[in-house]
């Protein structure tokens, strides 16, 4: 069985190749803004500047191919679902960030490591 | 654009009711049990016990309709993405636990607040 999603919006970052994205989420990187679609900006309400927000986004352009890859940080070869390599079969990626500033339906939050363009799934405020 | 997932698995838990699931999730709760399908097992390699994980599941019996809701803490009403439910556009669940096992394609953890037979949609190593 298949399941559909649809996109609740759009990450915009500074990565536009694979190769300028970050390895990992780095809360003093570059400045991100995460738009929501018109429609579900009102699902936004009650979040504030400082809240810590757990960010689903798909990562559209990640091809998987092996279920065992080299880790990047020490070379050890490793199941993908012991590591957060993108090339996943589901390529979810996942991040808890703080969120900088919101206004109306654009969030600015530092840190992702994502591609510019990349569509956002959820939002949830991060467990503490 | 829409966009299809497949599980790569289904989680076990107690709860086969809404109203049997727990709140949150709760380190001490009940023992639910991971299975990933047989295609894709080689990539559970190099996850041990005592690992924290991040998993992602995907909540498909709930009904998204509000993009505002009362609080189950406080009644305080709030937009879907500043709350936990899982009636939100895209209901993914995303739970950090501890395997407390692991054998083949099965994995113990303890405290996932889903129904019986959810879609597994993806384990990652939780950031620390």
């Amino acid at each position: 069985m298949k399941y559909q999603f649809q996109p609740i919006g759009h990450i915009k970052t500074p990565y536009n190749t694979i190769d300028e994205c970050p390895r990992n989420i780095n809360k003093n990187a570059a400045p991100c803004h995460i738009f929501i679609k018109e429609e579900y900006i009102d699902g936004l309400f009650g979040l504030n500047s400082g809240d810590p927000i757990l960010v689903l986004y798909w990562m559209d352009k990640a091809k998987f191919s092996h279920l065992t890859l080299p880790s990047r940080k020490t070379g050890e070869i490793k199941g993908i679902f012991a590591l957060r390599t993108p090339q996943r079969p589901n390529p979810i990626g996942a991040a808890v960030v703080t969120i900088e500033d919101i206004i109306e339906g654009e969030i600015l939050v530092r840190g992702l490591d994502c591609l510019n363009m990349t569509p956002l799934l959820d939002i949830k405020p991060a467990m503490k």
